[in-house]
């Protein structure tokens, strides 16, 4: 399965140029790729820090939102994942979406919001994503701060899933380096599981962003890795094949699962 | 409060030339660099790969071994932190031992053995370690493959420890250095503690060790990293100040309590 992910940059969200256009473009660029799946950052509309009164606005359309991208997936048959905000009742969730060729769409609320700005605009979700088949795949999805919890990739993992997909807005600065190099790719290799992790790059109106995107294999190891400035579409091919290795070396489910207590 | 982390040459344990007195003089090393404390391997004695009957032997001693190592650290009034088997009834532990000036040993049994050598010797335990005090921190034991587990790590510092001491016993080979480079100190950073984790170099009869021994921080980064094949004793000083700023930027363990489920 091949993937393919946009480290987008959050200055083109800030000036209004991109929207519904940019993911449509996405999906074209993925296509050419030859991707199956293309997966966007947290927020992808409105852009991140488009402030509590975008995001609502955002999140009232989200219904029609999701069937147009939707369409657009039909026509394209490219998957599509990407952070979108989704009213809930009288409520705004900070989503995950994925929309796959051919079946009902999925959405995931953020459980960990961070920072002031998020607990403004957003009420924070209470379970875990389905789990969904994909090409070869069980895909699981997370937003953003949510995989900094171990307890959050190990949820899906024990509930099949064996892709993780986090869009993701980490924010430029002390630790961030940290959480994109060593802690992203640490819960794919705990759980032997691929993750793919797609952020923002440059600034917006509100916040910077870290970019160093990834896709982390089952071993841990960088299938594809984002720069800190640019932005880029990763093309990472998933091979269940990746599985065998890290599970024979450390069986850490099996053993947790067999462990007491 | 300052550590002097051993990561000791698996080929002395194996000749036998060590012991007993190669903890004498890592005490005695530790006391000339100002350590408060001394941190060791994992089956620091006989050593990891000495094999289920010497290690059942060990562990028949255990009690007079501690006695004995109790005294030193009275004497030399540097607290001493290592891996022992340990006889418990009829069966044998991988344990971790803290022995501190003037204060009760504590001792903890491995969770999660690893392989069937260890399988072979051991039986697992089922708590998790008791978290003491020493200076200005609560520290908590684990032993080598338990780190692995995000689980044990978090349950410690659920518990209230902000130090985590991990004899250790990593065998060179795939996943090791992810494992050292990456999981380690992200087990750190993801509870916003100080971690300890002394491995072996060199091989013994039965296994080769990946050395890159390391003391992590509350934000994750190394304090100090042993190499891969060189013997070495790392000191670095544990500073409470080091808390705040990754406790602010990241409340991950308030952030749970906080959350639902």
């Amino acid at each position: 399965m091949r993937l393919a992910l946009f480290q987008l940059d959050a200055a083109a969200a800030r000036s209004g140029a991109d929207g519904l256009l940019g993911i449509d473009r996405c999906l074209a660029r993925a296509r050419e790729a030859g991707a199956d799946l293309a997966h966007l950052p947290e927020l992808a509309l409105p852009g991140y820090g488009a402030g509590a009164q975008a995001l609502r606005a955002e999140a009232e359309r989200a219904a029609e939102t999701i069937a147009r991208l939707q369409e657009r997936v039909e026509e394209t048959r490219v998957a599509l994942a990407l952070g979108l905000p989704v009213a809930d009742g009288p409520v705004v969730r900070n989503a995950a979406v994925l929309l796959r060729p051919g079946e009902a769409p999925v959405v995931y609320a953020k459980r960990f919001l961070y920072g002031d700005y998020e607990r403004g605009a957003f009420s924070p979700g209470t379970i875990i994503s389905p789990v969904v088949a994909f090409g070869d795949f069980r895909v699981g999805l997370l937003v953003c701060f949510d995989v900094e919890f171990p307890e959050t990739v190990r949820a899906l993992a024990q509930a099949g899933a064996d892709l993780v997909l986090v869009p993701t807005a980490l924010p430029a600065g002390e630790g961030a380096r940290f959480i994109a190099r060593s802690l992203v790719p640490t819960r794919a290799f705990e759980n032997s599981v691929f993750l793919s992790y797609a952020d923002w790059c440059g600034r917006d109106a509100r916040f910077a962003y870290q970019g160093l995107s990834m896709v982390a294999g089952p071993d841990g190891a960088a299938l594809a890795q984002g720069g800190e400035a640019q932005p880029a579409m990763l093309v990472a091919d998933l091979d269940p094949a990746a599985f065998a290795g890290p599970r024979a070396a450390n069986n850490y489910l099996g053993e947790l699962a067999d462990s007491t207590p």
